[in-house]
């Protein structure tokens, strides 16, 4: 264990960009994961941890993970509480962070499985609750792919690990994809969810059926980009009822991989 | 119009708990909507309104809202922009509020409207942004009723106002009403959507004909309370995949009354 309490210490400056900017953690393909239940389910996920950080008043909770990342001999690193708090993105956590490799192999060689594979692909999506909540629902829709186009957000920033509960562990995220490199390689169905029109998603379809399916969700207001819309083969809309303007994405989402998930397995 | 410049200003000593303090929201009946988007859906709705804030230093786009609610003799008040700051729920804001009144009449009679209604039922939810993405979902769905319960975020916060996009006036929202006093007006079938068992919800079911469905919702982590899955006539889990534990409340609230428009509306 190596402690640190000068905030001129090159790991604590490295850790400190990689919490507050996106672009950042990009580029060094690291990400932080804050807290008890991320460590939980990245530990049963038994993939690579770089470094574990804890707070010198790390309560129990944080112990109790501490001394499981140690038994697989995860460096550790314990930080002076002024330290730490210029890191944490919670008020009241208990004192941990693990620091992971976000990238996990070569993005063609991801793209690959991908191609033959459900895909949730995310068309500039900017809000990070949404983006956390549809990477868990894609999971729970048994969907295990998600890409994102560059002007998406960030995927490991601490808001949209919060939102997905852990699934981003469950599924293999690959960032900063257009959609023109994923509708090149992509041998499924692609369609995309659009407020503005298309076929009622509800009714009788069999693109469902028909192997891998992509869905495209686009950003809240704009929608799918046209480019984006340009490489599907249906669009679909959710038909609402006329007191509402429109659905969170988020919400869209759910609806749309939860009704190709029940017409699979009814 | 009248200019407030003072923070001992009554009226601003006043607004100024309404952005803080969700209980005395609560006991005023008030609440303030931020930006052009409420502003602009809850004209349409032509509901009453108390007041129309705005900063000395409103854009163009504040200015048209400002004229149009004056001319329905809204009272006006323009806050210096140091006294706005303290009001702002958002960094960049256009520098516009109205004072809404948030009982849309005496609790009882609204509860014998929601009897014969279809419902959502929200049992603890705390997280603001799920609480207002459901009910814009709600709305969405043809659910015109949203009943909460004593422990559920209050619905005219800041973030709840701005996750419901508007939506909280299509509805008819009634706050602080427990289970047993729901239950007991409630005329029609009351299901509730928990990940620990119950029927599938994909399943054939004939609950959803007959006539109103109350959906009760709980909050993440507990899920539904035990006093309220007593009144249920069904429960319903979502068959999620085994790689993802639960789903976020409010894309479990879409998969379930976006199930239910299903039914009705193919």
């Amino acid at each position: 264990m190596q402690r640190i309490d000068s905030p001129q210490n090159a790991r604590f400056k490295r850790w400190k960009r990689l919490c507050q900017e996106a672009r950042f953690q990009k580029k060094e393909g690291a990400a932080l994961l804050e807290g008890a239940h991320l460590a939980e389910s990245y530990f049963a996920t038994r993939r690579a941890v770089s470094a574990l950080l804890y707070s010198r008043h790390a309560n129990a909770e944080a112990r109790y993970w501490i001394d499981a990342y140690a038994r697989r001999n995860v460096p550790l690193f314990e930080l002076s509480r002024s330290l730490w708090h210029q890191l944490e993105p919670v008020e009241n956590g208990i004192g941990l962070m693990l620091e992971i490799p976000t990238k996990a192999g070569d993005t063609t060689r991801l793209l690959q499985k991908a191609a033959t594979s459900d895909v949730l692909y995310l068309d500039g999506v900017q809000d990070a609750g949404n983006v956390g909540t549809m990477i868990r629902t894609a999971v729970a829709a048994g969907v295990r792919f998600v890409v994102t186009s560059p002007k998406t957000a960030g995927l490991y920033t601490p808001k949209v690990l919060r939102a997905g509960m852990g699934a981003h562990f469950g599924a293999t995220c690959i960032e900063n994809v257009t959609i023109d490199t994923f509708a090149q390689i992509y041998q499924g169905t692609i369609v995309a969810a659009d407020a503005r029109g298309g076929k009622d998603l509800f009714a009788r379809s069999d693109a469902y059926a028909k192997g891998p399916l992509c869905w495209i969700m686009g950003a809240e207001g704009p929608g799918v980009s046209e480019q984006a819309l340009s490489y599907t083969q249906q669009r679909y809309y959710i038909p609402i009822d006329r007191h509402c303007e429109s659905l969170n994405v988020g919400a869209a989402a759910a609806i749309c991989l939860f009704d190709m998930r029940r017409r699979r397995h009814v």
